[in-house]
């Protein structure tokens, strides 16, 4: 069942709550701390794009497509739609000789909100490379174009590109395809279910790839994906968001991606643990605590770390005259499962 | 203890769920269905508003100032920030002489997203008539200079237009003030919790303030409040908002406004009921398919009606190229407390 995670106070009253569910595993699947329901079944939603991305490696289009570390971490990424962001989008459809049309993951104003005021206020208005998912998006179709299949219907499930994914996210997760449940993602690709503790099975994999019994190939290509993610965190996300901070406050000890509705995927490289939270409204105003809270329960952040990730970790409720007038606070703690087993 | 209300659904399969609490009383305050703890201690937040527009009308205020009953609805309202709303509150300001920097509600951008677009497109900025509490402020400015008191300071607590307020919360509630919890809104006024039932009774009472053991004057200030939503809907809200299309398609029978954090408060004309509902995790996009999956179990909504409000009843889920992915399905039954009484 799940648990009360994160409080919402006005004042000292609480407001509103957020239950929810939390896998911490090691780079074997093993279960070591819970809250809620580890094995909630659980939409992955963005927080498998560095999966999504895994095909790209492994095949070598990546390599084809001369894609340095930069672009692949926004090819894993769920960008702001900064100009750093949508540059390098049009940088990798530009050496695929493909215009942006080709995307097909429809558009929205960027995220980041200074960047989408200042295309508003210079006349322009949102295009698909603004979209979050462009990224991986422009990724998908380096692929599409390496296996010299179809570039116009890649978002397909049955498209060779999604194919691949859904055999490299078998391969990771040790799950068989009939044991995962499909839907459509926000930007139109395939997206995948499973119990929240496979999720973090993914990260701890992404943290420490040597650990799996699998080709070389595999992992060193979850290896360059990690690194490209923890070495660019500025292209997994982008200003003011959790993703990039704690992966620039981390110096590489974390790779991390959120979700939509409410998911997060932490790997901690020198553990080789993998932490998956999965809020049960589906809102990131929780999940970032949650996520920030269970580093802090398992001793990886300390206090120099946790204060730089305060605003995340405990952020201030504020009025529209920006006064502090509450607070969100984590209200759970882990539990040891490690005797359970 | 909370139940699940609304299932966010990603294809046939259950993503996220909202959990919360509904109560409906009757105008003496008898509880007559619940779901969850319809006693659950909420911040009633915008949902206030029509009795925070109270001491406006029954001090005599409003009419010394000339107020239509259009700008009654706007001080009750939480406001898109369309022309139509932003021309109003500066209607009320200049005849009070006031300017706008007078609202001490602080700025944001208009919730209508046409426009805000088109604000930003023209170099315009978030000011503080765009800010959807801007007509409520204008309503307590107006009641501020009426009393011939402050009126720089009309939104601290201990101001007399705060404390009105708060008297007319205790006389329509019949709650005790040092029952009520006190914190800051997020337009820097005080909000108070009390138990959800309490603000379903005040639903109830601007549904049918005659049947109120108080003065005249009380019954003919929420007659003329309810009186003035159910004519202005487009003044409560604006386009493509719950309240606004409500309140129109039903006629002047409902009278409806919604609060932040998931709070929504109906009152049942020909009834004499009042309903109110809180999200536990405090998203709007729950309240609503809660808020009209209640009218209609209580069969207040025929399906001319309901087709009428299906995209807020069972709202679809779209990805960014407007394909339907999932649907907002509300889960509850209402349970029938009238035997237990």
């Amino acid at each position: 069942m799940q648990e009360p995670l994160v409080a919402v106070k006005r004042g000292p009253y609480t407001e509103s709550v957020h239950h929810g569910h939390i896998a911490v595993t090691d780079a074997s699947g093993r279960l070591l701390y819970s809250v809620g329901d580890p094995r909630r079944v659980t939409f992955t939603r963005s927080a498998l794009k560095p999966v999504q991305a895994l095909p790209l490696v492994q095949s070598g289009a990546a390599e084809r497509y001369l894609m340095t570390d930069r672009e692949l971490a926004l090819c894993c990424g769920s960008h702001n739609g900064e100009d750093i962001h949508v540059h390098a989008v049009r940088g990798i459809l530009h050496r695929l000789g493909l215009g942006e049309e080709k995307l097909q993951c429809g558009a929205h104003l960027p995220y980041d909100v200074q960047s989408s005021h200042d295309l508003l206020r210079s006349g322009g208005h949102a295009c698909t490379v603004h979209n979050n998912c462009s990224g991986k998006h422009a990724g998908m179709l380096a692929l599409a174009k390496f296996l010299q299949s179809d570039t116009g219907t890649y978002h397909l499930p049955d498209h060779p590109v999604q194919r691949m994914i859904a055999g490299a996210l078998c391969e990771v997760t040790g799950l068989p395809e009939d044991q995962l449940i499909t839907a459509v993602d926000g930007c139109g690709v395939p997206t995948y279910g499973m119990p929240l503790d496979r999720l973090a099975l993914i990260y701890a994999r992404l943290a420490r790839p040597e650990s799996m019994e699998s080709s070389n190939r595999l992992q060193q290509s979850l290896s360059r994906i990690a690194g490209a993610m923890t070495s660019h965190p500025e292209m997994v996300a982008g200003r003011d968001v959790l993703c990039t901070d704690l992966m620039r406050v981390s110096g590489g000890e974390v790779v991390a991606k959120a979700g939509a509705e409410g998911v997060y995927g932490i790997g901690l490289v020198k553990e080789g643990l993998g932490i998956a939270v999965k809020i049960e409204d589906g809102q990131a105003r929780a999940a970032y605590p949650a996520a920030v809270e269970t580093l802090h329960q398992l001793g990886f952040l300390n206090e120099e770390r946790r204060q730089k990730l305060i605003g995340y970790h405990q952020p201030a409720v504020t009025n529209r005259l920006n006064d502090i007038v509450g607070a969100i606070e984590p209200v759970f703690q882990l539990r040891n499962r490690k005797s359970a087993m």
